[in-house]
């Protein structure tokens, strides 16, 4: 009897891993959220219990509740899926869940999926790193652990690409905060909303208009010069070289 | 005609995504990489071509002939993938092939690979982000486009997590230079050494360990709160929260 934590992938079906989809057909049961594409769930058992715990924007009270059921029925059946929209350890939360299957004894296993940290801003033609522009990048959440604001004034650099997921609704603050470090207004950045679906739509721009974009969540925003590249149809725009 | 990059993720087979598989059995010609799993060989059309353009470490300089020979599959075959380890985008070099396809108008597209930045840590039992131990991750590489070592004091930071690719030459250098940074010696440090195969093999240590880690290429380092924690197999050990 064991529980998976595994990964969706960030949209379309088939960018689940080979394994995340065996063992979504081998399952008894799937613990699945939100941010899950509905397309994944074609690769479910058809016989399995599909269980909603999908959290809407704001309500963040509930992972005790999913701990306990994930070590209820982790106690009950042989193959418990638990389904996670892009990567499970991404800002996903899956460690706590692990922490508590593991305190209660029950046996879990990891199958990680592709993020939409670095597979949204791909979507879009977007490398988070190229060489000549950025020297690597740093992904975080808009907000902390108890819920506030991360300090993005510590975050400016120019030679790295920055990913933020979660801060559409805190755009302002977040490009008004990385002016302040030092980032250039000019600064590319892009916007990409529901990335690898149909509905996917991106939008560029500079740290200046940032504010302006008129977007909408689940959306990663990319801040610096990859930001301006889109190598799925049209190669390097014109951006300067570090 | 098509050339898709594709990434093979960090590698046992089955962690390539669905969409990677079907397009290998498809494929008229593989163009793969050295950091490729063979295992994942396995999903390749048996009638496909398969060319190994693997680079050795420290070579680096058949960028521009690799460019050529995709233009020229591109140009006859209906379905080449160019079959990189991890994300080719995630200092793969991807970026580079895609603007020489698209300078030469062949068609081209992407497929993301789970990335060894991410999922090499995983497979030691380590999240990249774990709330209350960290706020988010920084990816780099140790060296820069030109082969110049990254200056790791700018990235000292004891609230982000930080995975760095193509460090273990250089591990000594890298630890002073964060202790340099202002990063804390007892900071925790782990290595994942050959992530998601057999050979797999973790180093955990604080960072005044580094550099006397035994280590070898190819393998991930992980520097930061989360780099104690094995959420595979125990829990969270003793670590400070931020």
């Amino acid at each position: 009897m064991t529980v998976y934590l595994v990964g969706a992938g960030p949209g379309e079906a088939d960018l689940l891993t080979v394994r995340a989809a065996r063992l979504l057909g081998d399952a008894d049961v799937v613990v699945r959220d939100r941010l899950v594409d509905e397309s994944v769930m074609g690769y479910v058992n058809p016989h399995a219990e599909v269980i909603d715990v999908g959290k809407r924007p704001g309500e963040s009270s509930s992972q005790a509740s999913i701990n306990a059921l994930l070590i209820e029925l982790g106690g009950r059946f042989e193959t418990v899926v638990r389904l996670k929209g892009g990567d499970p350890f991404v800002f996903g939360r899956g460690g706590e869940e692990l922490v508590a299957l593991n305190d209660a004894g029950i046996a879990c296993d990891v199958v990680p999926g592709l993020s939409s940290a670095l597979a949204g801003p791909l979507a879009a033609g977007i490398p988070v790193t190229h060489r000549g522009i950025s020297r690597g990048v740093t992904i975080v959440s808009a907000r902390g652990a108890r819920g506030e604001l991360t300090d993005f004034r510590g975050l400016a650099n120019s030679e790295l690409s920055l990913v933020i997921l979660m801060g559409i609704e805190h755009r302002g603050d977040i490009a008004r905060q990385l002016e302040e470090g030092g980032l250039d207004s000019t600064t590319p950045v892009a916007v990409i909303e529901q990335a690898w679906t149909n509905q996917q739509r991106t939008t560029r721009g500079v740290l200046a208009d940032l504010a302006r974009f008129d977007v909408r969540p689940p959306a990663v925003i990319v801040v610096g010069g990859v930001a301006a590249l889109d190598l799925r149809s049209m190669g390097i725009l014109d951006v300067a070289l570090i």
